[in-house]
């Protein structure tokens, strides 16, 4: 597998656009669509919120349907979510607004939008969005580049992420991008994310590779512990490639892979990405007696207000992480853990048998000092690891979330 | 009922003292004792966390072999919990100076710590706070309210609550106090809170009301959503009122009024006084279609962060709240649902059948800022209603925890 720069535009067949819809926003774009002519299977997992937006709906029933698609139209600005008939009514009109600019049915376009619930999407932006979107519709790297950037909300920076691999002659490409900084929670993360493939491959095998792998990538970071009602995750693979990956195959692994690597890289520059955030904060159980066990732990400490805090504050408060072990729900025995501190290729152990060790604060509060900081928790009880990822907790998330709507 | 001002001494036979021991505070009062002379039986319920506190677990003995007590001693400063076995010593060290200065038995003592964890309690400050805790052993209404200053951590304000019921010419009194400010979270808050009273009841019945009134109570609020190691509520009872209470009786019914305001007083003390919190915030769950679901959903908005932050903000974000319904864990028809903001015996209904209402947001704000603010979540499914208590997320949570243990 080789890693590559770029996003959804990086596989055959598969071109990118932005545009300055105003549908909330002004002077940014704030729609993005991603479309191959080729028609694609694709592949989704959606929020578990009760409450789920317009665009969640829309994209479930195609999923159930198994519909092949052409586009993803997506918007930044507005959620389309508690927005009653008018609210599905508007979701729809997105599609069709597409489906009408590049002759193709409105069940061949998905929709996802983010933003506030509970407004309503205006009709006159979306129609001119979706004019320029298709006037600017391209596959160069940038048009996929400026895709990502339309999405983005709370978000500081862009998310992109790409892999190729070989078989014989013949390459596979995965590229993706994804939004989300606030109301991320495993479970999904509150995210819009779009990955495309010109692989070939059948719908059930894609949709079940997307649930493995989201399992351990998309549903192990947290920024706030609040799910939101719009997340959604979507593979596109349109087959360009020629490369046809089934079960059992050199290629199913490699093509596992690199949606394994896209994902993970997505779901960790989000986390990084978190509202407010000054780091990325990782937690990796090891040892732990299942694999279930090792996820609620790891969860647990990179959700609690309480360890974010710390970690913002660089103070190496291990009582903290104990005690969110403690609540995690995991049954285990508190007076053999180890924690160990790890940032920048140095580690530090903070606490040996449940107790602290006589270790150096100051040296502590160097290495959470460091960008990325890792908690490593040894449950000395089995061989099951899981890693997640979080953000610390700040004066910046507070401010961002306080007046949000203004 | 009655309701009274004081704490745990208002009930006869119960004297309280304070100390400034030196435990890891200086300049202030850090040690607390709860005495009566009659032996009391006691209830009591403490943290669900798998990691729990040396204090904790020697409680919990006492309780399983059902002991009468006479004292219950308390300090600030140092949790005691992930203390490995020198922390189990230096509890019943704890236990055993207060027993050497009341010239009574180490295990009529209980004991509760609250503060930094993972440190360990000196021995010098706590046979220096023993002697001056029998030194200043009253009744006097003054001596309970400063036992309740002396086990506050990083909470703003003491908290104590009292009321009082006659059963024939006879009176009943319950006085307790609590504290509580960060690391709080249902099940149970973290928080230290004793409440005594000279009713004479058997040891079973007392623990059966006490877990009845603490689900209502003070596993309703929460601060930041971690469960700490040390949680523990302590009923103490000595019977010298004269007066039996008995289950089928008035005066059961009237005891159990009583307890319910106490606790429910010294509950909301605590979420209004969560870390830098500005306001009480309270959610009424109405007509869900059972209790249990109505507490979830209740509890759900309480703890959402992005909710919490936007009470802060006075924003009237009200896509949040129906959010963390949505992710509450309880299925609804969020297409049914009304949301009334409460404030200062004024409302304003927000949504109604789950799609905003025409509300004016100056209004809006106008209600959010006030010092106590409810919100009334209409399920329209059944008749179970639960309230829940929290606070708003501050930029002072976020710095007071940041750095707390320098």
């Amino acid at each position: 597998m080789e890693k590559l720069q770029g996003g959804v535009t990086l596989a055959q067949g598969f071109m990118a656009a932005s545009a300055e819809a105003g549908i909330k926003y002004s002077n940014r774009r704030d729609m993005a669509l991603v479309y191959t002519e080729e028609p694609a299977v694709f592949a989704g997992t959606f929020t578990t919120n009760v409450v789920k937006a317009a665009p969640v709906q829309w994209d479930r029933n195609l999923l159930w349907e198994k519909k092949k698609v052409h586009a993803v139209v997506l918007n930044s600005g507005i959620a389309n979510a508690c927005t009653g008939q008018e609210g599905k009514d508007l979701n729809f009109f997105m599609a069709q607004a597409i489906a009408d600019q590049m002759g193709i049915l409105p069940d061949q376009v998905l929709t996802a939008s983010t933003g506030v619930i509970g407004m309503q999407i205006p009709k006159e932006p979306v129609l001119k969005g979706a004019k320029l979107l298709k006037e600017n519709l391209s596959q160069d790297i940038e048009a996929g580049h400026r895709a990502a950037q339309a999405i983005m909300t709370t978000d500081t920076v862009s998310k992109e992420a790409a892999a190729s691999f070989k078989v014989g002659d013949q390459t596979v490409t995965l590229g993706g991008m994804s939004k989300g900084s606030g109301m991320i929670h495993p479970n999904m993360a509150t995210m819009l994310s779009v990955t495309t493939t010109d692989a070939q491959i059948d719908q059930e095998l894609l949709q079940e590779l997307v649930r493995d792998v989201v399992s351990d990538t998309f549903n192990m970071i947290s920024v706030d512990r609040d799910t939101s009602t719009n997340d959604t995750y979507l593979v596109l693979a349109n087959g360009l490639s020629g490369v046809k990956i089934e079960k059992g195959t050199d290629a199913y692994e490699e093509f596992k892979e690199a949606l394994m690597y896209v994902s993970q890289s997505l779901a960790m520059q989000m986390a990084a990405d978190g509202e407010g955030a000054t780091k990325l904060f990782e937690t990796h159980v090891i040892n732990a007696k299942n694999k279930a066990n090792a996820k609620m732990l790891a969860k647990s400490v990179i959700t609690s207000n309480l360890v974010k805090t710390a970690v913002y504050g660089s103070d190496a408060n291990w009582g903290r992480i104990l005690c969110a072990l403690g609540y995690s729900g995991v049954n285990f025995d508190p007076e053999v853990i180890d924690l160990i501190l790890h940032a920048d290729g140095k580690q530090l152990v903070l606490v040996e048998n449940g107790v602290a060790t006589d270790y150096s604060e100051e040296y502590a509060t160097e290495l959470l000092s460091k960008d990325k900081v890792t908690i490593i928790c040894d449950m000395k009880e089995g061989q099951a690891s899981a890693t997640a990822w979080g953000c610390d907790l700040t004066y910046d998330y507070v401010k961002i979330n306080g007046d949000y709507r203004s």
